[in-house]
Order: C-alpha cells, then sequence, then structure tokens
C-alpha cells in the first residue's frame, strides 16, 4: 500500500473496534464472544472502557441508566420526539431531535455535577477539610450562576430517585465495590445547601464519579438512558397516528404581540 | 379546572409514565422500585411493552442489541458523529447525527426483513407450504428491489454475528421461551436464496420477531444499540482533539468536474 | 499521485464547487465575482442549476422561498426550534431541529404536489384532455390518500398566500417568461376539487414547476425558505431566556392513562 | 377565555407572526404584500430585525450571506450532508445534519469574530486609540486561545472572499451607508497581527456588526448561507445514487491500534 494510502487509514484508525471481512471485535473482543454472554450495559462500559465489566460495577451503571429513562412529555426532549414523529419522517429521526436537545441546559447537569465534585474532590486532596472544600467551591459556583447542577428540582419537592440510588452507592461502598469519595462530596454538597435537596444528576454523578467516568461521559451516559423514554414516547406517538402536532390544540390561537416601538 | 385547560392536558396525555410532584411511575412502575432491580434492557423492555422481561426474553433482547453496536467508521452513523464532534458541538449533538441517518437505506433493513418474515408468516398462515411461502414472498420482494433486507452483506463474507444469534433463538425456541415461527421463516429465506447468508438484520429481526415487537421497533431498538457504538466512537475522537475533521486527510484534493454542456 | 490516492479523490468528487488554495468557485463562477452582484436568490438558483438565472426568474424563485418563511409556532418545526433553542444548545442546532422534521407529512406537500402536477402533465401529454387527465389523476391519488397535497388547509379557509403567488405566474406566463404548463394543471386541479382552495404547497409547486426545478427541491427550497423563520424565532426565544421550555405551561399535568389489562 | 388558557395562549405568544384564519403577517406585513416585492434577503432582515431593509442593507447583507454558501466536500458539514443523502433519509434531514455540525469550531468564527469587533470597539469607545485597543484585546484572545477568529486560513494563503467583501464595505461607508467602525476594527486586528490576513468569518464579521446584527446571529446567518450549499452538496449525491457512502471507498481498510496496555 502506498504512504498516501496508508495516510488515509490512519486518518480513520481506531481503537474501539476492527472490523475485516468476517471479523468484528468491539474493544478487542470477538463479537460472537459476547452474543448471549453480555447485557446491553456490559457493552457499554466495553466500549467506553475497553474492558467488561464486573457484576457490581454494571448494577451500578445499569441504575444510573434506568433512572434517566423518562421524565414525561413535559420535558422537551420527549416533546420534541413526539411532535417529531407526527412529521412524516423516520422514528430513528425523531429520535435524534429528542437526543440533540440533550444540552447544557436539559441534558447537561449531570457533568456539571461531576465536574463540582471533581473540584471538591481536588481540593480536599491538598488538605483541606471536605466540608470546607465544598463550602469554598460550591460559593465559586454560585458565585458564575444560581443554579448548581445536580441539586433541587422545578418539579420534585425531593426527587424520588435520590434515596435508591445514594442507597445503592452507599452498599456499594460498604462492599468495597467502589471507593466512596464522590459520595462523599455529593452528601458534603447536599449538607452544605439544606435543605434544597440532591436531584437524579447529583446522584447519578456520584455513580459515574465511583465508576471511574470523565463528566463529558455523564452527559453521553444520560443521552443513552432518555433515548429509551424517548424511543418510547415517540412509539406511542406514532401509533396514535396524529399528523403535524402542534405545541398546544388547535383552537388555542398564540398572542400577538407587535414589535416594541 | 376548566374544560379547555382539560384539553390540554389531554393533549399531551401518555400511557408510557406518570410524572407528579414527588412521583415517577413508568409504565406504573415507581421508579424507586426498579432502581437496583431492572437493567436497563429491563427498563427498554418496560417502557415499550407495558411491562417487565423475563429473563430469558432479556436474554435474547441484549444479544440483539450487543450485535447492533458498532461497524467501525466506515458506516455513515459511525464516521457523522466522529467528524461531527470535531466541529464545536456537544456530544449529544454528535450523536444525534449519528442516529439520524439510521434511515431506510443505512439503518431499516432490519425492520424490512421483520416485514418480510411478517409477510411469509401471513402466506403461510392461509395454509401455503412455508418454502413455498417464502418462494412466493421473496419473488415480491425481488421484483420491487435487488436489495433483499436481512440477507448478504457488501463486506463481510459470512456475518460474524449470524451463527450466534441464530443458535441462541434455536435454543430460546428448544426450551420453549419463544415459539420459533420467526425462526422458520429466516431459515427459509436462507435456504430459497442460499448460498447468500442471512445477516445481523436477518438475524436480528428473527429476535425481534420471537419476542413480538412490531416491525417499527426494530429499527427503533437498532437505534439504542447503535447509540453505544455511536457514543463510543464520538468520545475517542474528542480525546484525539481533532478540529473540523474532514472525510479525508488534508492534501488530498477533490477532482472537479465541470457541469455536462 | 497513485492510484489508490485518485480513487480517494474520485470519493469526494464534485461539479458543484470547485476549492483549491487561493480559489473558490461556485459552478465555474469564481466567488469574488459573485460577491456585490448576485443576491442571496441568485447563489441558490446557481448552486441548483449551475448557471445564474434571469431577473424574472429569480423574482418567482424569491416569491415561493418567502412565501414558506414562517407560519407561526403552531408548526412543529417553529414550535420544536423554539423549545430546542431554551435547552442550552446552539443556534444552529436548534435550526437543525426544526429543519428535521420537515418531513413527508410537515414537509413534503410541495414536493408530492409538483409529482401530482408532473403526472397530469404527462397524461395529457399523451394525448388526454387537461381536465380528463386531471380527473384521472386527482382520483388515483385519492384512492390512495384522503389528503391531496397542495389544496385545502386545516387551519386557513382560504390561504392567503395563494392569490398573489398565482398571480406573479400568470403574470409571468402572460410576458413569456415561463410556459404556463404547471399553472394549467394547477388551476385544473382547484376546479376538479372545487370548492376546496389551493395552498401554499400548490402554488408553490407550480412555481417550481414552471422554473424547471424537480420535485425533491420543492421540498429543499421550501427548508430554505423556512429555515428564516426557525431562526427568527429560536433567536426571539433565545432572548426570552426562558430555560428548559416544556410545550405547555408549568401546572398543567398531562393526564396519565394506564395501559389497557 | 378562562385564565388558565390565556396562560397557555401566553406561553407561545411571539412577535414574530401573526397567524390567525385567513392571516398571515410576518412582524406585522400582510405576506401577499410581500409576495412579488421582496426578496428572501428582505425577509431574512425583516424576520430578524422587525422591519424591511434599504436597498444598499440588502446588498451588503446579501454579499455575506453569498460568500457563506459553500467550501466544497472538505468541510464537515458539506461531506455530513453528502454521505447523509445515501442512507435513505429524506433531503431535509440531510440538511439538518449538515446544519447541526456548525458549531463553535466549525461554523462560530464568524460569531466570536464579531464578539472580538465588539469587545475592541468598546474598549476604544472608553478613550482608547483604536491600535491600542486592538493591541490589548488581541492579547486578551490570544491568551486563552491560539485561534483568533476571522484571521487566517488553513487551506488558503489568502481568503478570494476577502477582498471583495471589505470593498464593499468601504463603498458602503463612503456613501454613508454605513458606520464603519466594525470595518475599522476589522482592519486594526489585520495590521496588529500582519501578515495573516482577514478570512471570510473576519469580513462578514464586519458586515454583520455594520449592520447590526449582534454576534449570535453571525452564526445563524452562516447558517442560512451554508444551507445553500449543503442542499446543493445533497441533492447531487441523492442523484449520484450512491447507497451508505462511507467517507472512504471501499478498500481502505482503517487500521486497528489495540487499546493501551
Amino acid at each position: 500500500m502506498s504512504t498516501e494510502v496508508q495516510d488515509v487509514a490512519d486518518w480513520w484508525a481506531t481503537s474501539v473496534s476492527r472490523i475485516e471481512p468476517g471479523i468484528i471485535e468491539l474493544r478487542g473482543h470477538p463479537v460472537q464472544e459476547l452474543l448471549g454472554n453480555s447485557s446491553l450495559t456490559d457493552a457499554i462500559w466495553l466500549m467506553l472502557r475497553g474492558e467488561l465489566p464486573t457484576r457490581r460495577h454494571a448494577e451500578l451503571l445499569d441504575a444510573a441508566l434506568v433512572a434517566s429513562v423518562d421524565h414525561g412529555p413535559h420535558a422537551p426532549s420527549i416533546a420534541i420526539a413526539r411532535m417529531s414523529a407526527t412529521c412524516g419522517i423516520g422514528l430513528n429521526n425523531a429520535i435524534a431531535n429528542g437526543v440533540n436537545v440533550m444540552g447544557d441546559v436539559h441534558g447537561g447537569a449531570g457533568q456539571q455535577c461531576l465536574e463540582l465534585y471533581t473540584e471538591i474532590r481536588g481540593l480536599a486532596a491538598q488538605g483541606a477539610d471536605l466540608a470546607e472544600a465544598t463550602r469554598v467551591t460550591v460559593g465559586r459556583w454560585r458565585a458564575r450562576s444560581k443554579y448548581l447542577p445536580g441539586f433541587g428540582h422545578r418539579f420534585h419537592p425531593r426527587d424520588p430517585r435520590r434515596d435508591p440510588l445514594v442507597n445503592l452507592v452507599e452498599r456499594a461502598v460498604a462492599d468495597g465495590v467502589v471507593a466512596g469519595d464522590f459520595l462523599a462530596a455529593g452528601l458534603a454538597v447536599e449538607a452544605e445547601i439544606a435543605p434544597v435537596p440532591m436531584n437524579i444528576d447529583g446522584a447519578t454523578a456520584i455513580i459515574y464519579g465511583e465508576l471511574g467516568f470523565p463528566p463529558p461521559l455523564a452527559r453521553g451516559l444520560f443521552v443513552l438512558g432518555r433515548s429509551v423514554g424517548i424511543l418510547a414516547h415517540a412509539w406511542e406517538e406514532t401509533e396514535g397516528g396524529r399528523r403535524i402536532k402542534g405545541p398546544i390544540p388547535p383552537g388555542i390561537t398564540p398572542t400577538y404581540r407587535p414589535s416594541e416601538p
């Protein structure tokens, strides 16, 4: 093969998978060895981490993913997918639209919260007391924005996903499955800003941190979980058969407000 | 609540989930009961079917999903996600772009193949011999298009995912987990067009059919599986740090062909 | 250059533009000759047709594009872009979501209507009377679907864009700018199904047909026009500063309907 | 109408357009008055600014938009749209994918450059000499990133779009059409970092600034212009009929690099 063609092959080189005629390897594992032996969650871990997870690690990841699946048609990611499904596009296109809105504000809180915990842990690693490191870090974040990612919820007084997720991590720490540093950071933030409780993003960020995922993958994993709810809602709307569904029922005309002079 | 507001609530009514302050139910299951007890695959089944799967059903679904995870950067869904990740957009936006191209040609073969099997089974249910029903149906499909979905592969002489998936279904049929009608249809097609072998779409369509999913969800489920590979590739590209990645390395200029006169 | 690298360059060869160091040519026109001399509409025509339009042709194209710009936040393409803009993604991502839903049902009527007109003209070209060709063709389409693309409107008793667009084409026909065959087909359909009037899609399909665009570009051009409204609405929502805008105001909870037994 | 329904209508209120049965107004202009009288570029201005542009303002806007139309299949926005068009999705979905990647790195330089100019002008408005304000501001930006938006080009030694765009603005300043403050800022940056020349983003940012558009709309307008090239390329690929187009021709297998130990 000439040098130039080697350049072209290098341009698309990857260590994620190896595809050759008759061969499909995912992170070095022949796909035929995975089929029947590995769950989808195992495959997620394998593809992102390069090796298969332990059962206990996979269980924690499952919990974080299941917690993210749905939050009903008030969530733009769900509403948009449902409306999209009525416009004559494919189910995959409707899902894409839902995924596309999981941005910094709607889908990024888990990532941001993991950054928050990481910053607290960094400060604590320099010798500060955890409560003090938390107080300082939370102060910095609040000076930048009134929203502290991972805490409080505009809808739930107490997010019903918080307790079971935190309990699972506590058990995993007790069993030596994970170290507990991110759990400590999360609880320290909750104590610092009491009585505002942790929400799903604060709890899943603990799990992703304990499992060793970098912050951007907290968002990536949230996308995988929420895609399940997006699909279920888009499919329900497809079966309903409505066409060109607007955000509100026909007959309610938005008020026109002329531009200010 | 007035009648008009009831109309607005009805416009967004759903049986997928129930979200009220402090309450999140997925298909009637409080989320806190699922966390720690249900895998992501269980949640996929629950959200699409309304109830939790048996362990054996979940295993078959897992196999179909894991088989779909990746096919390397030659696949447009993967290449596009990688290129997108270098353009300064969020990881969710890069995933959305990959999902968005899983259309009739790139991601629809499983759905189409399940329609093919369903048509064969319909004909056989009217009293035709299975081989005859298959011969007639395959003939109809081939008259419409030279591509028979689910069979043959432009890259693999024999798709390495075929055998393990078919073997899993055979075992499930032997154990009475599924009925085997879609397996029979798939094998009948393979016999009819021998020596062209079944590919991943033909094999996963068997699984989705045996499990009772309607054809459009074969595509929806393929999207969920492939999203894992899309995320892994987009993330690898993000970590690589390249900016504005074109399809081929710099220095290879596409030939300009002036318009025909 | 080796043969293999030539293959790579050919893979991406195009007659749309020529880009070399210091050179940008659009359909053979150096970009510097276009700047200051050509409007955006001229550039649209050039890129799709390979040459610059006459002034009268550009005026007709402008009218069709301007007619498509907006239909308010009841339209899913607009509502989705507005909701997307509140989720912490880029303005381009919000526009993409609006464009993505302009599918067969929400954005494809112009394309379908141009196919309808083309079918009528084909039948008339075989010697049938135009009214008869229209009657037969409309009958065929109605047998397939209760929706006849380009006619009737679920909101406007008479679409306010119909008359000015038809008048412009009539003037262009009178001046010999276009031939009038598609205008005749459109009016014949309107007569056939009276009193249901032509809508924007029926009128713009006449323009695109008279100008020589193939049906799929009727959708492509609709996308370009509607993108303007999508941008304006997404921008207004961005300036409003709302976060995670759902389809209906907080406090109106969608009814939960449990699955059927 | 009850209070609650008023809330619902308010939730979707807009000053962009007014849509009622038989009525379509864009920024207070009945659409029938625009058709035949206004170009697409006029409509862009109207929708974003609330009033119609003068002819000279529209000409400047046209030049900036035309300059943005295309940069060939090496640009990810173009390559992605072409690949998408081969996957069995709609033309609108392929366009959406191209638009979706016009993020901070691939499509955001115009916006960022307008922010740069605005910052320079702010410093100069406080009494600093323009050259000094430029030196200080450029220094600040370069301390944050090695990329200065709007200047230099990885492909063109001198961007062929720079001169004609700058010349148009110079003429508009001479004729009193625009004030010239952003032109002065742009030229001051170019002098400060000589011999690196201004590129398309630096030149269009001057135009958008002179015309009074806020920085985020520099990206929004770039999207509108580039959508034209995206459509033309996606359409060329569609007509070519290729299926599932990967980034490089078949037969060039990407190198697999196993994960580091």
